[in-house]
């Protein structure tokens, strides 16, 4: 790759950016668009709609970017929650770390590389048509003193690194501590999924667990709901609700539409009558199927809810059962995020699906690279043009061919790598797993997985490190991920849907590590190359250092990842003892985890008022 | 080898073995032995010393042998607990397994390998000069049919020895769940121990434990014993404990020995006099120092003990603290089974220890097989002659040769193999274990790695399987391995220092597993060798399904050698709380973790009968 094709991809990259952000800056101010980019405002009715033309609408401004950037985190916490909050020091975390090494890279690591003539020299004067290796660590002569430059860049980079860690580590545990103190009571917090109930002939499992739960937490044990079989009634459920949003459409439509040929002697029929009829028929079979189901499709699966949260604590930190498999207990999700059609798969289609999973992924890991390689292929110039003769004239314009090089190859490699997120979360779907988020979690780590493997062999294949890699961390994309990611979403658009109250940042963690450890490997091969041994040498400690780091955080702060600690259950319970909304809340949490596909549903069009706030909670 | 050179050493083994078990039960009857052989009985009251001559007791019987194996496994439990039962069952599991495997040996296996013409054919007519290698897989011709014999073997004896597994795991993990019910209250099972106890300025490390468990723990808590630093008193006990052994063993010798010249002007001094006054000192001195440490040298870890098993696992179960490295919490191990030098030993200390107890493991197993090789060489007949000429004469005496090539390699190997559980035992004791028991279960799995990686190497070095591995697994030496093992030791003698309820068991477990997967492996390069590739390939499931197997097993037996259920525990307290003997337990309980260096000590000859159980207690 030549410097002008990295100077075109950067220039059309950075055009795009800007067109986005203006694009955002002008959309966003019309009146016409306000539900969708500050609904939260609107809900509220702190932003009224200006119905009157204004010039001001039409330009393009940047308040809205120093406003985003200036928003306090506990204006983000008390709107979004810690999620969010993560989220953003993720960002504020990668930006500074970009920073740092960028400015290492740009102001140390690059003369360095421009003063050695190992491939040969730069040709100061047509700058633009030298190869990118000449500016990397390939043109740094053998031997040469100057790569101790590069050894010392090696070492303050990962301390850096390993210090902002383990900052950010801390602080985001103790805002989980405090979070979880300031938090309102939440059914989830007070309750667990016991699987691998076990029953007796004369039994039901709903009363296997009333007996052990009273025998063996008496004090603690509020309720429990028992998990049942609803793939069927979902299916039912699922058709109501299409066939009550189409007749909701025929009935905003005039009324001349509604009338269609239907049935053998083409009688006209009214549509709106005919769909009505049907809906009230499905309506009639799902309460028939709901009745069937809570008398007989009972699963061994139940959440257990509990007086306290220390209650529900005990009950899952401890073996319960003297046969392992049985009263198996673990936290659990909260009620909207519950993923209801894992427990309708038998314990035998789960283990299939699994190892399916697992292969397809392994799979789609490995041989991934195959297509987009033989589609980059046809970016090649002499290729395309003995293929497509008609775009002779085109390619042998210098802008042309320097965008198809520069910014094609890159283009068809994102897209690929577009379709893999949503393939991977349809994967992680049909794993096994009981929540939402327990699904998105496994699809990023199935990504992350994916992206390094990838990069990895790109690598491998390539032979330069840079040139591939920087395909993928190209710092040029920062902005555009940032335009994305900037607070004004998360304050004005986004609703959280659960709480993970930041539970994925050891994700983050652990990828950072490990690409440090890779960066170290990759380093010491390096150097090696370069012939300079005693540095490959003086660099092994790095990694095992930086490895003991990472035990000693796993150490320091994961467990408060995985469940809160006894101190802060039996404070928050004592905090709330005497608190007399509990009554109520305890009245809700025994209902708090019924399936939502057996809640009583109401489509049909007599009574349109009362069913929305059933659909809107279906719909989430 | 030849095989007259494997009937020579199985000659001498069978030989040894036998005179082995005439000597003991010869030795076993004199009376003036009963203290060593029957002590319990003798303690019981069971068994009376006869003095009067008999000739019977200069015949060798064999009844004992068959009381030995006739006990019941109920006997073996009430006499010397669980672990010696487990222990029995490890016994008789490996004789199933190597009965089974044996059969298919030498009834299947064996005339395949006979039939083969690989080598060359057998030479019947002078049987003991053929190599051994003639009767092994080596010799079956490459791509016979007959390989399918061996492939259907790899199966069966992998299902056989799977099932075995299975119920071995079944039956002891049922019976430690028995065991626990039927045991009396004991204190390790109401105790945690707490590490990293955090301190403020104004409170001492007993203050902070009371603060926190009345706080978090106020219906279960019952007491705490705060470990000290205690080397230099362990030091000075030592000390008085051998003047004051010196001591007695003086006041028994006549009394014209004891007197010496000591000192500058060879003044005679009574020694016993001046022992005892030595001891007096020391003794003196151990009970400043005693006071000193109960005052000043608090470590930061504790005994916590419970009102309750369930309180006491509920404590340990939950994580306590918002900060995890701060008042972490295990089980106790027994107070006898304590290894009190490890809390005296700062943290650094300890990991430093740990540190070079890992490198100094991974040195002696990697570079073991060195000397042995060295030493062996030594064995060639005609090196030995070289270098020991006076020696010729007799070397060339058949016989003579065959012990040293047949036998003296294999004993070299068995010396040296005999010195290294030792040296585990050492590295383990340094390497920061609490408690006795975690000494020799890490010593063990030392032992075992060293093992597999001495064999494997052995097996890569020396080209044959079946060459090397016949040294360690040598079936010969099962019948000389179970004498030293019969339960009569168990019943009479051994007295059970600790119980760890069968603990080790999932070791044993764990080691079966890895040598069936490593057993596939090595089919798998041999039918691959013997060009027989469906085979090889078919095999591949094999190892899989044993690990899918060890998953399960992993899943349905392992916690239950973790910790009890929380079933079991509240089952167990329920039973004793109305039991009138547990007030005076709890009384014992307070004081059960006290160190015993700090206990009172008294050694001085005035008040010796008082001394007696003391001495004991610290023997132990």
């Amino acid at each position: 790759m030549l410097v002008s094709a990295l100077l075109t991809s950067l220039g059309i990259n950075s055009g795009l950016c800007v067109l986005f952000f203006l694009l955002y800056s002008i959309i966003s101010k019309q009146p016409s668009n306000y539900e969708v980019y500050v609904p939260r405002l609107l809900a509220k009715g702190n932003s009224r709609r200006r119905s009157h033309f204004n010039l001001e609408r039409l330009i393009p401004s940047t308040g809205w970017i120093k406003r985003a950037w200036k928003r306090s985190e506990e204006d983000i916490l008390s709107s979004s929650g810690l999620d969010a909050l993560v989220f953003m020091r993720i960002i504020s975390f990668s930006l500074r770390v970009f920073s740092f090494a960028g400015i290492i890279g740009v102001f140390v690591l690059l003369p360095v590389n421009c003063m050695g003539t190992q491939l040969h020299e730069i040709d100061f004067t047509d700058l633009s048509n030298n190869s990118l290796d000449l500016f990397t660590i390939s043109n740094v002569n053998i031997g040469s003193k100057w790569l101790w430059i590069h050894f010392s860049a090696v070492y303050i980079v990962t301390i850096f690194i390993c210090y902002q860690l383990y900052n950010e580590y801390k602080y985001i545990s103790s805002e989980r501590i405090a979070y979880f103190y300031s938090s309102k009571p939440q059914p989830h917090q007070f309750t667990i999924l016991v699987r691998g109930i076990p029953v007796s002939v004369c039994s039901s499992v709903s009363e296997s667990v009333e007996t052990f739960f009273t025998e063996f937490h008496p004090t603690t044990y509020l309720s429990h709901m028992v998990v049942h079989r609803t793939s069927k009634l979902r299916n039912l459920i699922n058709e109501a609700k299409t066939l009550s949003k189409r007749l909701l459409h025929l009935q905003s439509e005039p009324s001349q539409h509604t009338y269609r040929h239907i049935g053998l002697f083409g009688q006209r029929v009214d549509l709106v009558d005919h769909y009505g009829k049907k809906l009230v028929d499905i309506e009639q079979s799902v309460r028939l199927e709901q009745s069937n189901v809570s008398l007989a499709e009972e699963t061994r699966a139940a959440f257990v809810s509990f007086k306290s949260r220390y209650g529900a604590a005990i009950a899952f930190h401890l073996p319960q059962s003297t046969n392992p498999t049985q009263w198996v207990t673990e936290q659990a999700p909260e009620p909207d995020d519950v993923y209801w059609p894992f427990f309708s798969s038998s314990f035998m289609r789960t283990w299939i699906s699994k190892l399916v999973v697992i292969v397809a992924c392994i799979l789609l890991t490995i041989l991934f690279l195959i297509p987009v390689v033989v589609v980059q292929g046809l970016t090649n110039l002499s290729q395309l043009e003995t293929w497509l003769p008609f775009l002779k004239s085109i390619l042998t314009i210098t802008f042309f061919g320097q965008v198809i090089t520069g910014y094609l190859p890159n283009l068809i490699l994102q897209l690929f790598l577009k379709i893999v997120p949503p393939i991977m979360e349809f994967l992680s779907s049909i794993q096994g797993y009981i929540s939402h988020s327990d699904i998105e979690k496994s699809a990023c780590k199935k990504v992350l997985w994916f992206t390094i493997w990838n990069i990895f062999f790109a690598t491998v294949f390539s032979g330069s490190v840079l040139s591939k890699v920087s395909i993928f961390l190209e710092p040029k994309n920062i902005p555009a991920k940032l335009a994305v990611a900037v607070p004004a979403q998360f304050i004005n658009v986004y609703m959280p849907k659960y709480e993970t109250a930041g539970k994925f940042w050891p994700i983050v963690h652990n990828s950072m590590i490990f690409s440090l450890v890779l960066m170290h490997a990759i380093a010491i091969g390096i150097f090696t190359l370069k012939k300079l041994s005693i540095a490959s040498t003086l660099l092994f400690p790095l990694p095992v250092l930086t490895l003991l780091f990472n035990a000693y955080c796993r150490k320091r702060f994961l467990p408060i990842f995985i469940a809160y600690p006894a101190e802060v259950l039996i404070k928050k319970d004592k905090e709330e003892a005497s608190v007399p909304a509990m009554a109520e809340f305890y009245d809700k949490l025994v209902t708090a985890y019924r399936d939502p596909a057996l809640m009583p549903i109401q489509y049909s069009v007599n009574s349109e008022s009362l069913n929305r706030p059933l659909m809107s909670s279906a719909d989430f």
